[in-house]
């Protein structure tokens, strides 16, 4: 008998679950179909703002971090400044390069846990994903943080509730993906489109004034006396590179999405990656340059772009065009991340090493589950650190380049290996880009250790332990239940003892008894006796009124229910060794929820003392309370 | 077949529980049997410190809080504290006469619920039980926060951790009660008698030195010149009153707890009574004469008392015993209420106006829900008022004395009613007692309305209300489940459709399928299609493994596992009306507690959805993971 049917969960379902459900309707709308599932395909110009929004928003506190390590330095930490720029700047040239290749080899999408698992074995491919996961999860705190901090800047009324901000901003981008985004190109590219031309005129018009002389309108004269704490020495500039490094967190994101571009993919991907890669290097230098032209000096309560944008366009509407484009490309930066952290972890599940609940997609078609993680962990960040940027800065990027690292040598072997036309120049460039990122991720692993970044290399590591923990579940579990012909044998019959447990004698139970007469012959009532003086009376009414089923009476001079009852099983277990225990649980359905709140919950704690019992079949008859 | 055992809860079944079960032995204590069950009996000088260590220790506050609201009219504050201290030793006197009698009317303990309740009806005695439990939270939260400023007056380095102090002060309360408190006479004893004997010391060297004219130290000079914010007015005088009745707090302890005195009960209660009174009286006169001679001026940082004795004799250590005796006798007030609160709940409970968990007794013979709950609460009130005295102090005192009232009206017609010889007097001095204490409740209630009188009053109410709804559902369930002759039908036999859930075809789901089979010969399997590719697979692994029982396939488009399958059990329960239908839900155990988060956990919303169906019995059939 195969009955087909077809279902759409209907008012049954949504009244059965009630109130819960219908905020949670109104949160993220009706359930989509699976057959809904579709692709949309973006052409370069869209596929930009989609896939560089989280590279290109760094240059909002990229260059700020580099100021800040150097401030201590005096006033030559604007000169020091430029060439930190200019050394990261040449660093995303090498990253850009190397990434082509992976472009191309990787037509259906190469994230770096996929190309370190194939290239260089399954555990260097879980390190690069939790270095990912960790990064995602920074994304978003850090995104979110500056953006704040865009808005503040401008509204500097508001900057008692940074935090709060923060937080909403979380859960309002969380909540927009629990939806399902669908317009994502239409979506990315206003805010992207406007940050970068507005950015970019900013820096015009900065260099013009400059090179024509014009007068130079200082915002905060102080900083032309900043007083000299430690002299300018390597760590100090390693310190001031690492934070800079932050600014290239997302360049991965392209690989990551080939699928999505219109045909020929790899070609238009790699194009739209040499147009990421060039306009995230023209706006660190550009601001980077200005900070050191307008002796910019990175403050708690402005940012340096607010800073820059004032003195060289005042306070009008073009600035307040430029703080909301910031604040604006930093939100949908983390909103990268939680497209990205859920179909990692989705990845992974399906490889069986996380959680299986993150494969699971929900009403919306989304990964729901990896949503409100990566939200959850996020927001907690956010609050841990006030949303600062500062102080998130160095868990960053640690990780980054730790996948950028891995994923490069992971090419750099699969060009050896497949020994293609051109292999040695191609492997030359990507072992080339693998080693410089290894040494930067060295060198922010050292210079930032004390200050955070421990607390990134200690979860990476963590996760690896907690992925490989899951795996090893996952596989030993699958092999026990495995069903073949072979370890299929037809299990015993099953005979069994019916206990049902009661707590007095009344209109409640006699279901519960009827249904336990029913599952076998040997069918008997237990009874906790907790206050002596009542048993003979129990005794006289169970007489009457139960149903012929036989009554132990269990006492109990501690006045615990759970204690004689398991006492009791597993003397029965001995009496009838091959017999299954049936505990039948007479249970209320109280007309009001909070009734339940009114009763002994004797019940639950006895499921769990239970739950490790073997042969013990646990079943609840319900009692419909009328009013 | 009638059966009966012993049983102490053995090895087997504190490893089922296990680390909880550890821990909570540990600070526990193994649980004690019901017959140790005895109560202590006090002598006269033994019940003293036990029931008047609430209202004893009321003075390290009382006095301060008149003073705190008469500082803002100048100087002129300590003149009028004084007599406002005599009107309260008033208070005292008449209300200790009107509870005299009640000691003798009701020797088993006269409670002000009780009272009310047998004289006034039932719904005054609620009231009083509101109004007592509501000034019980706050008997500890008041208390503790003043013992711990008398603490951090002795130690100002601790200051900054008040909150904290308050919240383990709590803490060690609560589980000091939760592991019951046997030696309850010699523990109060000391700390109550070195309290009195001290301050009594104190105030007789304070006054020797006043009236043989030795030169007077001032502790805090400035407080010679303290601004005159406002103008001395009634409304001041009254507030200032109010406050000084938090001194009378506790006076009705020794109502309560007569059957714990030596014979003759009644007249040593009375006697202790007594003494209590004339204590306090003394205590508080004391306390603010000394006050206004030296010139004592209320502190965030410093108490009264502290002030009192560090003028007088120094920073020694005499003063060290007084802050200290202090700490602990307001330790222990708190304690009382940890005896009182869970008593009071518990006879609620077993006149159900309240949830009848709060009537179980619990492994240590006490009432352990009564006790966790008080500290619960009044853990809250101490972190949302920062563990400050003087912001409690308003929510305080309006309860005892709208209880005090109630009782003594009570008081008044039983007598008037019963007629006993010279019944005129005794009602018209109950009558007496009542009409002050509730002009006092008015008072009370009127001039610290908004600074938090609203909030105690609010509670009571909605206390009273909460009573009332609970007391309605105990006993129209009583009537549904009452069991009679006349009320009595053998349950129909019961015919069953067995319904095995499953998610896929392992090892797992056998012993279920077997089960289901034994139940009923209508037996069927369930599964939600997800995925349509699957679907053929489980279907050709199901003819060879599924041990006959027909397989039933819902389609899910929308991916719900729970929608589909309550409306096929709505469709079973069309098709067969007479029969229960049993749900089926093969339940894994892993071995590791974590790898219960690794699967999903549908089977509990299940459970959820299903809670309200009719007719339907779930059944868990476990499969217990090797390893």
């Amino acid at each position: 008998m195969l009955v087909t049917r077809d279902h759409r969960p209907g008012v049954s379902f949504w009244r059965s679950v009630g109130l819960f459900a219908f905020i949670r309707r109104l949160l993220f709308g009706a359930p989509l179909a699976s057959s809904r599932q579709v692709h949309e395909r973006l052409n370069k110009l869209l596929a930009l703002p989609v896939f560089s929004s989280d590279a290109v928003s760094s240059v909002a506190y990229g260059p700020e971090e580099v100021l800040l390590a150097l401030m201590g330095a005096g006033a030559i930490a604007w000169t020091v400044s430029l060439y930190v720029g200019i050394a990261i700047a040449l660093l995303i040239v090498i990253v850009a390069t190397s990434y082509r290749q992976t472009i191309f080899a990787y037509p259906h999408g190469g994230g770096s846990y996929t190309v370190a698992k194939e290239n260089l074995g399954t555990y260097y491919g879980l390190v690069a994903a939790a270095a990912l996961l960790t990064d995602y999860v920074l994304t978003v705190a850090v995104s979110i943080a500056s953006g704040v901090f865009a808005f503040v800047s401008a509204y500097p009324e508001y900057a008692h509730y940074r935090t709060e901000f923060c937080v909403i901003c979380v859960m309002v981008v969380a909540l927009t993906n629990l939806r399902g985004l669908r317009e994502s190109g239409a979506l990315f590219a206003g805010p992207t489109y406007v940050f970068v031309g507005s950015l970019g005129l900013l820096c015009v018009m900065g260099l013009y004034k400059f090179f024509t002389g014009a007068p130079i309108h200082y915002v905060h004269p102080l900083s032309e006396h900043i007083p000299v704490l430690k002299t300018l020495g390597l760590v100090m500039i390693l310190r001031a590179f690492s934070n800079g490094c932050s600014a290239m967190t997302g360049t991965e994101a392209v690989a990551n999405g080939i699928p999505a571009f219109k045909p020929p993919e790899s070609k238009n991907a790699a194009t739209v990656m040499a147009w990421m890669a060039t306009i995230l290097i023209a706006l660190v230098l550009g601001i980077t340059f200005l900070a050191h032209v307008y002796r910019v000096f990175p403050s708690e309560s402005e940012s340096v772009v607010s800073q820059i944008a004032r003195s060289i366009v005042g306070r009008g509407a073009f600035y307040m065009v430029i703080q909301w484009s910031t604040f604006l490309i930093l939100v949908l930066a983390a909103n990268t991340a939680f497209q990205d952290f859920p179909r990692l972890s989705s990845i992974l599940a399906r490889d069986r090493f996380a959680p299986r609940q993150l494969a699971s997609i929900g009403d919306r078609l989304v990964f729901s589950n990896g949503i409100t993680l990566l939200a959850g962990v996020a927001a907690i960040l956010l609050i841990k650190f006030h949303g600062d940027t500062h102080a998130l800065i160095p868990l960053y990027a640690v990780g980054v380049f730790a996948a950028f690292t891995l994923s490069q040598t992971g090419m750099g072997f699969r060009q050896t290996r497949l020994k293609h036309p051109g292999w040695r120049l191609r492997s030359g460039i990507s072992f080339f880009g693998a080693l410089i990122t290894c040494v930067v991720t060295l060198v922010i692993a050292v210079t930032k250790f004390m200050q955070g970044a421990y607390i990134a290399i200690g979860l990476i590591l963590a996760l690896v332990f907690i992925f490989h923990k899951i795996h090893q579940h996952y596989i030993t579990l699958g092999n026990q239940l495995r069903l073949t012909d072979e370890s299929f044998k037809e299990p015993a019959a099953v005979r069994s003892t019916a206990i049902v447990l009661t707590s007095s004698i009344h209109q409640g139970i006699l279901p519960a008894l009827e249904y336990a007469r029913t599952l076998s012959h040997d069918c008997r009532a237990l009874f906790v006796e907790i206050d002596p003086l009542e048993t003979a009376m129990i005794r006289d009414r169970w007489e009457k009124f139960g149903l012929g089923v036989p009554l132990v009476i269990l006492e109990s001079p501690y006045r615990s229910v759970i204690g004689p009852i398991l006492r009791y099983l597993e003397e029965v277990k001995k009496e009838r060794p091959n017999y299954v225990v049936t505990v039948v649980l007479p249970e209320f359905v109280p007309k009001k929820w909070w009734h339940k709140l009114l009763h002994n919950q004797s019940g639950l704690f006895l499921k769990i003392a239970l739950m490790m019992r073997k042969d013990i079949v646990f079943t609840n008859v319900r009692y419909h309370v009328e009013k």
